[in-house]
């Protein structure tokens, strides 16, 4: 029967992956694949079988773009550079068509199920599954008045949460970057093995985090239509404000009180977090700096401050988010945590910007911290080092 | 900024997707997909840009296997004949590669992250979201002196889990088939929705069903090289009986273990099921009818004896299965429901398979179920209407 013979096709395949040269089947691979491999070094090794294509492109997001040589059986391979360690997404495109490399799993990003590749940090256990007790990851489903819709989010419960029935945890909202969805900080950033690892370390205290979808729109809306409206055109613009706010009102009126009434949350302002990178970093600074008395601490990973609100332009501490920043004392009161995180390979125009914002804040006396992840660019091992330097900073 | 582009883009999609003509965007689509489509008749039509492609043909794993036409716009497009309602799995070929289409979410099946298409059920809505209590999926990792590795499987909460603190739930086992992995019951067939909707209409009894992972290997074994092994094989078949005793195992001296010791569940035979789909099926009759200590209720979804222990032939009472099947009164106290299901529209062989089974328990005066899902394949639509039938039927 058919499915008999798949059953023997992958048993025969997962019984059989091997190294071969130095080179390893990359972690993120489905049982038995042998590509992509990964050596000690860091490079890739990609292969495909397109016998009839005249084109085969490799499209690392933050990497090389290669084209691949095809070979006499109808397979094409490439080797990259070294890459730096840590997660990387990639697609094909063969013969013109952007598609993935069904080798791998499937990691959501840039709108997609694209594929991705792990390069191993030597010496790194901080992202990986250990030993040690570790938390669970629950989905959950809330309606939301604000969008008119059923909405899904992953919600990390640390490690006894269902045993210590007394006790109640803070919470971490954390959230992805554009084009990415509510899986990310799981599937592609291993948040849960992160803090499995600071909780049983004694590292960071035992919290809950709940990574949301970072899209909305208001129950009913009706967007205006953008065909042929330039990228930064006034109603763009207005259109991305209005899902910002949307997004901001999902947080603060359906999803925290959802959270806080299905979880033993500590739910006062002085145990409640908000992080995110990217575009969910812009997001956390609009959603934290608005509402105060929710939240007093605030992290931006690759993403604070953001064009909606500052363009390239400087922070105006009097003005700018209703004058948050105007008195210094008041407030590093209020806010207990201040964190802003950039790759030192980051785009030129994004150290920039988040260079530009904490110069502001130096000197308008700001209290916060920067951190500079060495050698990476906008990607999760960024973001995985921000999470780590972080989580120990809260409650 | 890179980032905001991709916000743009996203939102852009997000916002405008529609309608056209009679034909809705596929409930499993990234946001934004005007493709693939689905019409009230059930045609689906596709389209993917490959402006360089000289063949792009659509691969319905149960449906149409047909060439797509390039169009001068360089997109290749195809309408379907009606399909059946339900979930089908597609991929496509371009120019001799296999591949998604990344205009939908992935579905992990056939060994790889496919795409699906979901045609709705006209008046269906036991297997989608409703407005009722919901349960919550959860990831949990347990460590497994069996294969000596984590392995990560997906846990159902019945609603209420949290709040009702003294109560203790039954446990289904619920597996999938083969290709596929743990979280094909809750991506592909709904399961959470499918039991949150039974539970509200208090047409099944409130349960926890766990979904493992089916492959497993001994820790340090070293299976047979398979290598040039003609299907069916000697080698084959014994590697197959391997893996077969090892998932066996896993489930009941690893998973079992950690369930009852994780959830508050009711942890006597009287309250522990087993079920699964194809391989799934074939795994259950394994493991139950070696472990009636274990389990009292049994389901074979499309998938129930098995090419392992039966082949083409008949049962025989007296001797398959250590002969449990030998005394039907003692069976019937024993075991409180066998239940088997096959789709009108599987392929023949499976279904004379399943039919010659539920004739031999007839011969053998066995109690059973025995149901036909009308119209249906081997498919998920066929296991959905299983799981509707025979969750009611437990505890």
């Amino acid at each position: 029967m058919k499915h008999i013979g798949i059953a023997i096709i992958l048993f025969a395949s997962f019984c059989c992956a091997q190294e071969a040269g130095g080179f390893q089947p990359s972690s993120t691979n489905v049982w038995g694949a042998e590509y992509p491999r990964v050596d000690s070094a860091g490079r890739v090794q990609i292969r495909v079988k397109a016998p009839d294509a005249t084109k085969v492109r490799l499209n690392f997001w933050s990497g090389p773009k290669v084209d691949m040589e095809k070979q006499q059986d109808g397979y094409w391979t490439v080797t990259t550079p070294p890459l730096v360690p840590g997660f990387h997404y990639y697609t094909l495109i063969i013969d013109g068509m952007e598609v993935s490399d069904l080798n791998t799993h499937a990691f959501f990003g840039g709108t997609k199920e694209a594929s991705g590749v792990e390069v191993p940090e030597p010496g790194s256990t901080y992202y990986s599954i250990q030993d040690v007790p570790h938390g669970q990851v629950r989905e959950v489903w809330y309606n939301s008045k604000v969008t008119g819709s059923w909405r899904h989010a992953l919600v990390y419960l640390p490690p006894n949460y269902d045993t210590q029935t007394k006790d109640r945890y803070p919470v971490l909202y954390l959230q992805h970057g554009a084009g990415e969805d509510e899986t990310g900080w799981i599937r592609q950033g291993n948040a849960n093995f992160i803090l499995d690892n600071l909780i049983a370390a004694k590292s960071c205290k035992p919290m809950i985090v709940v990574m949301a979808y970072g899209y909305a729109k208001r129950a009913g809306q009706n967007l205006s239509d953008l065909t042929g409206k330039p990228f930064g055109s006034p109603e763009m613009l207005k259109a991305m404000q209005e899902m910002a706010a949307a997004f901001e009102d999902d947080v603060t009126q359906a999803l925290i009180p959802y959270v806080d009434s299905t979880f033993r949350t500590l739910s006062d302002r002085d145990h409640r977090a908000m992080a995110g990178l990217s575009m969910g970093g812009m997001q956390t600074f609009q959603t934290t700096l608005n509402h105060l008395d929710l939240f007093s601490y605030i992290g931006g990973f690759s993403g604070a401050g953001g064009m909606l609100v500052l363009g390239d332009r400087k922070l105006d501490p009097k003005t700018d988010y209703n004058g948050v920043f105007a008195d210094p004392a008041a407030f590093a009161k209020k806010v207990h945590l201040l964190w802003l995180g950039v790759g030192t390979a980051e785009p030129e125009r994004m150290r920039a910007g988040l260079q530009r914002l904490h110069n502001s804040l130096l000197e308008a006396n700001i209290q916060h911290v920067f951190y500079e992840s060495p050698g990476t660019d906008h990607e999760w091992q960024t973001w995985r080092r921000d999470l780590k330097d972080f989580a120990p900073r809260l409650f």
